[in-house]
């Protein structure tokens, strides 16, 4: 199989899985909460990658974990991805109109339904990883430690703390430091996160954890990167959403501090180092060596 | 110790150990978050009665369980509840500028901000309900199930969902079935759990269970008419807010429907069985006998 198929296997296994979670049986009294269903609904199957949940599962087999086991995080991390955008585009905050090739939330729901929707994904996230751990009592240690990755990367230690960054710098130029930590906590950290929580919900060793995290860290980076520059290089057809739109808001990316050229180059430094780091996992780490070559190569 | 000075105490146990969570040593990289740690401790020490948390602690200690195992869970409540409130207050729900005498969170530090510090406050439960589980090994499927209790009725099946009708017949008047359906869930949901998770933290029988989950209905409906209510009848001094904003969006409340005396006997009524329902903890149950019975008289 190659690497696309791969990838789409793994990306139909995700999924099926949110199908499941966002089912519309799954909710009581319609008549009251049709609308924000449909909302989170909208979000949640708007074409995203699912690249954080691919990692998290993909790590976790990779030790040799079952998915059956890691699925409810994998879909809980892109609840939580989701539920940022969500409410990132929202108008008090980037103000967007479009993602991936679709209004945003807020757009065909309005302002009040989107936050709802957000917080209801994000309340979600927490309700299926609680559940889930509760079916595994013999991994329960290592379930809560995977959750308490996520839950921290995904607060005001981490991912919210980069959406705080980003909109106090609004309308300024930034100096790198800030620009850094913005990319750091904003995009990367749930990537990173992704990475840890999959292999930590097996006991494995900690010099093993230590390289999934130099992979995770470098391949969060490299992804904000390619982003920036896609901002620039790519297509409204290519990227869903109006390009240039860093450069009007007056954000500060690696392409307008460094140039293309040198952006392009911190990529492919990046990710040689994050399949170096892949290579005590032997050749089980083939798909997520393939995984973070195509982060090069990216067109959305 | 009378009523009062017990409440007093718990009150104070409770915003001890939400202040060592919110303690801004606790948080990195100021620089950037220090905004966001000020907006999320100005409503969390906004004037809160703690009713959520202290319903919580007292059904566990009732249970003969340490309360230090349970006030994680007990702020984890108030978080959510303290978000819920700053999300239902922005201008695109239903818009508020004033709660418990003092300006809403937006208004005092906008709208992007006020979003962000709800959503860190969701997530901020959760992280310490995760880290606290970890602490006791010996009880952790207990503490999974208080969680799963907690996490299902903030979700869309739970008060959110309340929200979501309530943003829906905003001016237009409802039927009866729809104002129970949010009195129920964007109030009473939150109650009801912080009663369960407390006793459910601990080993007990079905029959105690069933008990403390009738005493949690009656006084989270009791509850929410007597704010209704106290719209009416109560000043802004002792509410905090503007009153009669239920008349003026137009809100179908209990004495909208069934005029101010029949309201208060509901109110009687619910007590009293909420009182009835606590007989088969013997005199433990004090104070949460006076609890319920201070509902009826309370004024903001």
């Amino acid at each position: 199989m190659n690497f696309k198929e791969e990838y789409l296997k793994r990306q139909n296994i995700i999924n099926s899985k949110i199908e499941k979670y966002l089912n519309i049986d799954n909710f009581d009294h319609l008549n009251y909460s049709r609308k924000i269903i449909d909302a989170m609904r909208y979000s949640m199957f708007a074409g995203g990658k699912r690249l954080r949940p691919i990692l998290l599962i993909s790590f976790h087999s990779m030790v040799e974990g079952d998915i059956e086991e890691s699925l409810a995080l994998a879909c809980a991390i892109e609840m939580i991805h989701t539920y940022s955008l969500i409410h990132d585009d929202l108008p008090s905050m980037d103000d967007d109109d479009y993602r991936r090739g679709k209004l945003t939330n807020h757009m065909v729901f309005g302002e009040g339904m989107a936050i709802l929707a957000g917080d209801a994904l994000l309340n979600m996230a927490y309700e299926i990883m609680i559940d889930n751990a509760r079916k595994y009592p013999n991994n329960i240690c290592n379930h809560l430690r995977s959750m308490y990755i996520i839950s921290s990367s995904s607060g005001v230690n981490g991912m919210i703390s980069g959406q705080v960054a980003d909109i106090s710098y609004q309308d300024e130029y930034i100096e790198l430091d800030a620009l850094e930590f913005i990319h750091g906590y904003k995009t990367a950290a749930l990537i990173k996160a992704s990475v840890l929580a999959g292999i930590m919900l097996e006991d494995v060793d900690r010099e093993l954890i230590s390289c999934a995290r130099k992979y995770g860290e470098n391949i969060g980076l490299a992804f904000q990167i390619t982003d920036d520059i896609l901002d620039i290089t790519g297509s409204f057809e290519d990227l869903g959403k109006k390009v240039g739109s860093d450069q009007k808001n007056k954000k500060n990316t690696y392409p307008l501090l460094y140039g293309i050229d040198k952006s392009k180059k911190i990529v492919n430094d990046l990710i040689t180092e994050a399949v170096e780091a892949l290579r005590p996992f032997g050749e089980k780490a083939d798909f997520l060596e393939r995984l973070a070559i195509n982060i090069i190569n990216r067109q959305n």
